[in-house]
C-alpha cells in the first residue's frame, strides 16, 4: 500500500508559549512517520525531541528539502510507493504555504497518496484575523525581493495594482507582503 | 485598562478527532473571557462545554453576531473600554477569515485593545497545503453566489481572470472558491 504524507506544522520560537499554540495530534503524526523531509534537519530534530523526549532520532531517515532536486523527488516518490509514511516540515508555520514542500505534495497527489494537512500557525491567517480587515476576499502576494531597488519596484507595482481594487483589500496586500518579508 | 479580545477557533464536527486538531491554549482563552460574541450561541455553548465541563454558561454574557448591527458594535466597544475581555467565535474555523468577526476586530484595533488571533483550522490553508499547488502566492476569492445563474457567471469571471495568470494560481482560485462554497 502507498505510504501517507503528513504536513507537520512547527513554531518560530522554541518556548512553551509557542508550543501551547500547537495541537496535540502533531505528536501522533510524528510517531506515524518513517521518514522526514525537513527544510532544516537540525532544528526539526530539536523540535521533535520537545514533542517526544524518547524519540530515537537516528532510527528515522532524514532528507533536507531546502533545495528540491530531481534525485530528492525521486526518492520521495519511491519511499511512498514502498509504503513508507513521510513527514514534511518547514522552518516555521505550515509546510507548503510560503514555504517549501508543495512540490513534494504535488508528487504525492500524482500517485494518489493520502495527504494529511495539519492545523498549525500561519502568519498570513493570524495577521489577517488580528487586522480587522476584510477576510472574505484576500490575496497573498508572496515574499518581496531582498534587493532594495527590486523591493521598491515590487511595492510600487502592488500599490498600483491595489488602486484598481477596494481599499481594505489593497491594504491587506501590503500587510501580508510586509508581514512575510 | 482596556479589555482584550480573543479570536477563538472552532471545529465543524463535534467529535474527538476534530478536537485533537485544536491547540490546548484555547481553554485558557475561554477562561480569560467575560463576554462572548458568537456567530451561533447554541453551538458555541456546546463547544465550550466540551473544553470545560464545569463552565457555568450563564455566568457569561452572550451576543449573537450573525447580523452585526450598530447597537452590537457600540456594546462591544463599551465592554472593551470597561475592561472586559471578549471572545469572538464563528461557526467554524477562524473568526474573521471568510466568517463574521472582522468588523468587531476593527473596532478593537481602533481603540488600541490587544487582539489575540489564535491558531486553529482554516479550510483555505488546509486545502492549499494538501493540494501541492503554489503556496508562495495565492488568492481567496470568497464565497460563490447561492443563485445558480449568478454562480455560473462568477465562475466564468474567475475563469477569465485566471487566464491572465499562471496556471497553478488559477486552479487554486477555483479550488478555494469551491472548498468554501
Amino acid at each position: 500500500m502507498t505510504g501517507q504524507v503528513y504536513l507537520i506544522p512547527t513554531v518560530l520560537q522554541d518556548d512553551q508559549q509557542a508550543f501551547d499554540a500547537l495541537p496535540l495530534y502533531i505528536l501522533q503524526a510524528i510517531k506515524s512517520c518513517d521518514i522526514f523531509f525537513a527544510e532544516n534537519i537540525k532544528t526539526t530534530r530539536r523540535y521533535f525531541k520537545k514533542w517526544w523526549k524518547e524519540m530515537v532520532i537516528d532510527d528515522y531517515q532524514w532528507y533536507a528539502i531546502h533545495k528540491l532536486e530531481d534525485q530528492l523527488r525521486k526518492e520521495f516518490k519511491d519511499h511512498l510507493l514502498a509504503g513508507k509514511n513521510i513527514g514534511i516540515i518547514s522552518e516555521a508555520g505550515c509546510p507548503g504555504i510560503a514555504d517549501p514542500g508543495a512540490h513534494l505534495v504535488e508528487i504525492a497527489q500524482q500517485i494518489g497518496a493520502t495527504v494529511h494537512p495539519m492545523v498549525g500557525p500561519n502568519s498570513i491567517i493570524l495577521a489577517l484575523m488580528a487586522s480587522g480587515m476584510n477576510g472574505q476576499q484576500f490575496q497573498f502576494s508572496g515574499y518581496l525581493p531582498i534587493d532594495s531597488h527590486e523591493r521598491k519596484k515590487a511595492l510600487q507595482a502592488l500599490e498600483a495594482d491595489s488602486k484598481k481594487e477596494t481599499v481594505p483589500r489593497s491594504l491587506l496586500r501590503r500587510l501580508t507582503a510586509i508581514c512575510n518579508w
